[in-house]
């Protein structure tokens, strides 16, 4: 049987893994310089055919989408411009994150490795896909990029770019692969890739997230979606609240660590919940449960659903929590485990909650905001974990890396 | 519809979850020495309960996997003391991994926590059951233990003993469930079983490991097969070699960090396979390539097969290459990326192997059964993952555990 397109694209990744796997850092380094320049260099081929994308699309999908799949010079410029701010990041290979000698005379190193080949699937944001082919060079890992079909000649002209650049360089161009294969094949083959993918990487909407981890059989991080809460505990600076809720919800509603959800102690309810009304009216709209709803007389009755599900938009759940306990038994069974605050100023109470909320990151008195690469002093970002096993919270190079174990000896053997 | 039994397991598991992960170290210790006094107190039970265990078994099951299923009086101490050992070991919940104080004033901590509720599929050995249930609590999980079949009623007692133990301290009982349905449907739903389980862990043979990795939608760490190398390159101290060879194949051939291959450089093939030939006789088959077999008269020829096969057994293939790069390119290509070792006493030729050989451990002049949780200082031992993703080699206590990031600050909102 003749191998597809993907799996000629796959096993050319794993004979150039271990020399990417294994590249000097000033190899890298001089590679993602000259990538940036190739890019910026291709601004015009790029431009054309992203028209050919964009005109494809057009009435096919939303205005928002659009705007998304649309590129201009200055947002290649910002492409470039990310991929040369990986320069100045610390490689994370080759790092001796445990050393020890045993009893009889071996030496154990564990060194952070990458992972070997990546795999990312992604949907139609172009800025991905030289995202994604850097973050994946600077980790040492060859990369497979499945880009969706409302973006392919985009990204192809990108990768082409990409490759004109490490053409320069002493990195192979082909440690970096676009799919070929624009249909569902492709997908489902970079899933099953067992021994040839080392780890698949999901970009994008629920719906491709959740299909990609229901059926890869190739180890996969799940990422994205974020029922972010705030609590609003009976001791918190009503005024500091109100300022983290408005940032939460409204600085930039359309983003995973976008807060979805307000939960207020009875005790206060009465008192903060009309000065919520008053910050919200005309911007947010709000959707109450039964005890919210008393004083919030204007908000909407929330649904069966309001309180799971991630509106990224101005769309804010409130309701109504006897204390501390019950804030906390709630945002367990009903946040993503991404990203949830408690505004308090009894050190008890915070205590309690960051202890027991079982999520990836938790606030004392911050916005949800906050839960990003760059703010956690990454200096970058490859999304942000929502699994526990592996990576949790928001995904750097390092987290683009595993390890192994080197042991020296000199004759040793086991009794 | 009605839950099945799993389910109801799986569910009073995540209700409990919360406070087993959150437990003291105290009290996780005191519930272990608990667990382990109330194991040997029921000796006899479980004894009993073992000898049903092998009456049903008696012909239906070979020799060596009969003795796996037995039990002693001694055997049951074994696991009581195995229990005991982990006391004594540092408690992997609660760790500060990394912190560190953002310029707006976040106070940003990476701490280690349990990763929630931990299933484990395994086979006949009843002493899994004690193990798995102890380092799960020492690590703060609650945990589903499935046992297979031909041990349930040794399993059941050990888990009515455990339990029996735990009601005497601040443990709750709940936190450890023994699936009782033993039929292939729980392993289904344990597999599948998203938002419940939080971990799988499948401890066994091939296929046992292989139907889980490929049908869980839970997050897996594949464990086990060992098909490890001893590459002896030209510059190799013979006697050394020999030794290695002899401790990596025969001292424990059954367990998976036993060598299943020995590569030998061309340019000494000659010199030192004859003397191979003079260790292994009438001790190890040998079944040798046909670069090999020129020196190794009375072996075997090499089937298809004998380069990608675990034995597990008093055989070893044997084959001969140019140079260092194509027994890494060999190995590479045939090994399970567990455990692999260079014997050389040229310093360029180890580090050449260690860089690019793509296995959990790397050797140098030593015996591959080196890798082990015990041995690696870990202080007990869950298996070797064979996967790259959160664990690779020997998994502890550690390894049983994810992190959260807690961020404290006074009102900090993002412009």
């Amino acid at each position: 049987m003749e191998e597809s397109i993907t799996q000629k694209q796959l096993d050319l990744l794993v004979d150039h893994k271990l020399a990417i796997n294994t590249a000097l850092t000033a190899d890298k380094n001089d590679a993602l310089a000259k990538m940036a320049d190739a890019l910026e260099d291709a601004s015009d081929r790029i431009l054309a055919a992203n028209e050919q994308d964009l005109a494809k699309a057009q009435g096919k999908i939303s205005d928002v989408m659009l705007d998304r799949l649309r590129l201009s010079k200055d947002r290649i410029k910002g492409m470039a411009d990310g991929i040369r701010a990986l320069i100045s990041l610390p490689d994370p290979v080759g790092l001796v994150l445990d050393e020890h000698e045993t009893p009889n005379g071996l030496d154990i190193v564990k060194k952070s490795v990458p992972f070997g080949v990546i795999g990312i699937i992604y949907e139609s944001r172009p800025n991905v896909t030289s995202d994604a082919a850097a973050l994946a060079l600077k980790s040492g890992n060859a990369v497979m990029l499945r880009s969706g079909k409302d973006a392919f000649n985009s990204a192809e002209a990108i990768v082409e770019a990409l490759k004109a650049g490490l053409a320069q360089s002493r990195i192979s161009p082909d440690c970096i692969q676009l799919a070929q294969d624009t249909s569902h094949q492709s997908s489902q083959e970079m899933m099953t890739a067992r021994g040839k993918l080392d780890l698949l990487l999901p970009r994008g909407g629920r719906g491709l997230i959740q299909a990609i981890v229901q059926n890869a059989t190739v180890p996969v991080i799940e990422t994205g979606t974020g029922i972010c809460h705030i609590y609003v505990n009976k001791d918190a600076d009503q005024e500091k609240a109100l300022k983290i809720i408005d940032n939460a919800k409204t600085q930039r509603p359309s983003v995973c660590n976008a807060a979805e959800v307000c939960l207020v102690d009875a005790a206060i309810a009465g008192e903060f919940l009309p000065k919520l009304d008053r910050l919200f009216k005309g911007r947010v709209e709000m959707r109450a449960d039964q005890a919210a709803k008393k004083y919030l007389p204007d908000a909407k009755a929330a649904g069966p659903d309001d309180f799971d599900t991630e509106f990224l938009d101005y769309v804010m759940a409130i309701g109504v929590v006897k204390d501390v306990k019950e804030a906390i038994a709630h945002i367990n069974r009903h946040s993503t485990h991404h990203s949830e605050a408690i505004i308090t100023e009894d050190p008890a109470a915070a205590d309690l909650f960051t202890t027991m909320i079982d999520s990836a990151a938790v606030y004392v008195n911050a916005s949800t905001r906050f839960t990003d690469g760059g703010q956690f002093g990454m200096g970058c970002e490859f999304g942000i974990s929502t699994q526990k096993m592996h990576a949790r919270g928001p995904m750097g190079l390092k987290e683009l890396t595993t390890y192994k174990y080197v042991i020296k000896g000199n004759g040793q053997t086991r009794d």
